[in-house]
């Protein structure tokens, strides 16, 4: 959430925007399909031909189109709700521009020494709702700002403990209160520049969509490889797992509005107009009705993790902040996840009440040093969208990896190959090994990404 | 928080109260230790006839005293800042009445079935600061506020799935929206007494010191055993460990100005007036000095869990809203804990700044199912104020653990021996078999609570 939007919009006694889309002053943002797809075949890539599970075509690159780190990708349209896909997805390699400037201060002119890229890898996934045009801006400009953000950091990062300063100048005074320093880490700046990163590409689509009269917002799931460690930031319900042979590991958790509750309870408590007397934030077990009144019910508020009884008052009987459990959880009615990017105009159908509020754009991140493990060469991290996950658990898609790499060492095409053997798993019993029928009826995504061939083909790590 | 304090103490155009504790209408809290203390011997209890560590006195209950569950308890005064022991203990049993009524509504008159109870167990250690009477308070009241709030659901407790009304009524109507019914269990309702019993006791306490004219605050860290599960609560940086012959694991986590930055921060976001213009609520890695105005920086803000750089303004050269870090934070330069009981009338030191809208009394809650532990007879939860914490890691208090009770199985007297023992390691390098040297400083209280002789002694559980 950014500060100045958040006052801007929230504060009380500021207007709320018009409820409708402004008029576009652009052209809209036009539908594609990620660029390394590109002559992978299969036509527009609409899903109206292939309405029937077994027909869909899933798509990955061409065969001699080659991801960063061999990493393999594959994608299908199930959505029925619209003939394009929502999901989104960009990779590529990282160029971190480090410039280094001679700090005499008496010259009367800095000196640019050579320039030197620290260099990186980037794997990202959007899933996008109310339309593909938030997806494709994110799959168009996140990796822009990250790369921004981490050249805003970069020299810091290279030293072994970041200077307080940017101009290394030495700030320590005798006073105790002044020296003491906080132990930050390379890392949590590059952790900083992700956070940085996501807000900046919200507030890219927010004024893009404006501009051009589109609405929508998506999920955004990012990997990036440097020096070493794999940094996994996740805003929304999309999932990143490691699997070797001897583990599962998860590499984010979903931010939906189950998993959110107290967060944006929380948020309704401190600022009631935002519900404009529709809502009600406490949480029941079930939908109340006009018999219940009076009687005792269970109910949470935000500073709830257990449940207590309470006696129903008539205000308790307006449709539910947060309604439903699990992956039916929705936030005003409307939104299936609690963090993501765009989503600016989105208000709940036929009122003035707007989500944005109760959405973050921060990412959760965490950090997988790739260099401290005794990597296998089967070692991969599996990201997707959530329509992989809704029919297949972490273990599912472990089993599936181990028991589809040993058998193909010598296909170079084998990381996408299991991305597509994975999302078949998907489409009902007849169609994978897992044989366990169930169906997605959700766009999916997947990259697979083997760690053993991490610096293979990059200048430094 | 309770939601009608915040919302009459915070919301904008609501009178702050005045600054100075007010006039008392009622005698003081008298001071006193722990009933079950008394005829332990060792007069009246105060530090200052024993400033030297090795002379201090440990107290455990006198010989003939059994705790529930043979429970041990052991505690020492350090503290140089008051001649009283700021700490404060508490262990009982719960006796939890079951008033059940016939349910037959044509009668003219309720018939009121035999009066059952369920047994509970209750151990309690608060760690006052700013004068011992709110520990006191929560020792006096804590157990009573739980057991109000556990006979308010103990018969949702006793069935498999707690009913949506206590009535028992069947609500199901048509609309599959209004029937849909979460998995709440009764584990969810326990959670939720202790949350609600935490924060009755917080306004207990907070009336009380207003009409006795007091002041202080206290942390709570709550043990309660109940139908075979030990459910342990804690607010503040006391902490509870379960300790096994082959695992060590923690029961509790800290609640500091370190641990609840993001809170903190995010609150004072919201409420920018809760400074009063002389704080920042950015965290840096040291106190700013004029000589960095217009400097490049690292901080972070409420939404970020890594590090970022700005450019220092002059609103950066406050004093931290959060200044330090581990267990030498401090908020508002005042307070070393982010939850606990009391603290209503602190404000930072000359100024009308209150602390208490930045306390949380509502505690965590982690469930240890001893039922389904393979219990050991040496396996025993070690509760802790945080004086035995800050120079004793848990992997050291198992060992001490692990190392003494072997050698005592006859003595029936082991838990408070061990007890003992733990606060003698504290006490410098010749005073324990830890042999580290360290030394507390604090004062300290320890409970030893053996989970083999569970049941032992209570009607059921």
């Amino acid at each position: 959430m950014s500060a100045s939007w958040f006052r801007r919009r929230l504060l009380p006694g500021v207007q709320l925007p018009a409820q409708r889309p402004p008029r576009p002053r652009a052209s809209p943002v036009p539908y594609r399909r990620p660029r390394f797809l590109r002559g992978s075949g299969s036509g527009p890539c609409t899903a109206d031909a292939s309405r029937r599970p077994d027909a869909r075509p899933v798509r990955s690159p061409a065969r001699g189109r080659a991801l960063p780190w061999n990493a393999g990708y594959a994608e299908i349209i199930n959505a029925e709700k619209s003939e394009f896909n929502e999901d989104q997805a960009a990779c590529g390699k990282l160029c971190i521009r480090r410039c280094t400037f001679e700090t005499e201060e008496d010259q009367e002119w800095l000196t640019l020494c050579s320039e030197e890229f620290l260099m990186g890898h980037y794997w990202a996934l959007f899933d996008g709702h109310g339309g593909p045009a938030a997806a494709i801006l994110a799959a168009n400009t996140l990796h822009s700002c990250l790369r921004r953000q981490l050249e805003a950091v970069v020299e810091a990062m290279a030293a072994t403990q970041p200077p307080m300063h940017l101009s290394g100048h030495c700030v320590c005074s005798s006073d105790p209160q002044f020296v003491e320093e906080k132990g930050i880490r390379a890392e949590d700046l590059v952790i900083g520049a992700l956070e940085s990163a996501f807000q900046e590409c919200d507030e890219v689509i927010g004024r893009e969509l404006e501009a051009s009269g589109q609405m929508g917002g998506c999920t955004a799931l990012v990997a990036v490889s440097l020096q070493g460690k794999l940094y996994v930031a996740n805003a929304g319900d999309s999932r990143a797992i490691l699997v070797r042979r001897d583990e599962v590991r998860p590499l984010s958790s979903e931010f939906t509005p189950g998993t959110e509750r107290q967060r944006i309870q929380q948020l309704a408590f401190v600022y009631p107009e935002l519900l404009a007397g529709e809502f009600t934030r406490l949480e029941f077990p079930r939908r109340l009705k006009g018999d219940d009144l009076g009687q005792k019910v269970l109910f949470r508020d935000h500073h709830m993790s257990g449940w207590s009884y309470k006696c129903v008052e008539k205000s308790d009987l307006k449709y539910p902040l947060i309604q439903g459990q699990g992956r039916q959880a929705r936030l005003l009615g409307t939104l299936a996840v609690s963090r993501g990017l765009g989503d600016h105009q989105l208000t709940v159908l036929d009122t003035n009440i707007q989500l944005k509020p109760f959405l973050l754009s921060v990412p959760q991140v965490i950090v997988l040093d790739v260099d401290q493990l005794e990597l296998q060469e089967e070692d991969v991290v599996v990201m997707a969208t959530d329509g992989l996950w809704d029919v297949l658990s972490n273990e599912q898609v472990a089993r599936l990896v181990r028991s589809f790499l040993p058998g193909n060492r010598e296909d170079p095409h084998r990381f996408s190959e299991l991305a597509q053997m994975l999302i078949h798993s998907t489409q009902g019993k007849d169609n994978g090994p897992a044989g366990e029928g169930q169906v997605s009826y959700d766009d999916i995504s997947v990259f697979v990404i083997p760690l053993h061939s991490q610096g293979q083909g990059s200048l430094s790590h």
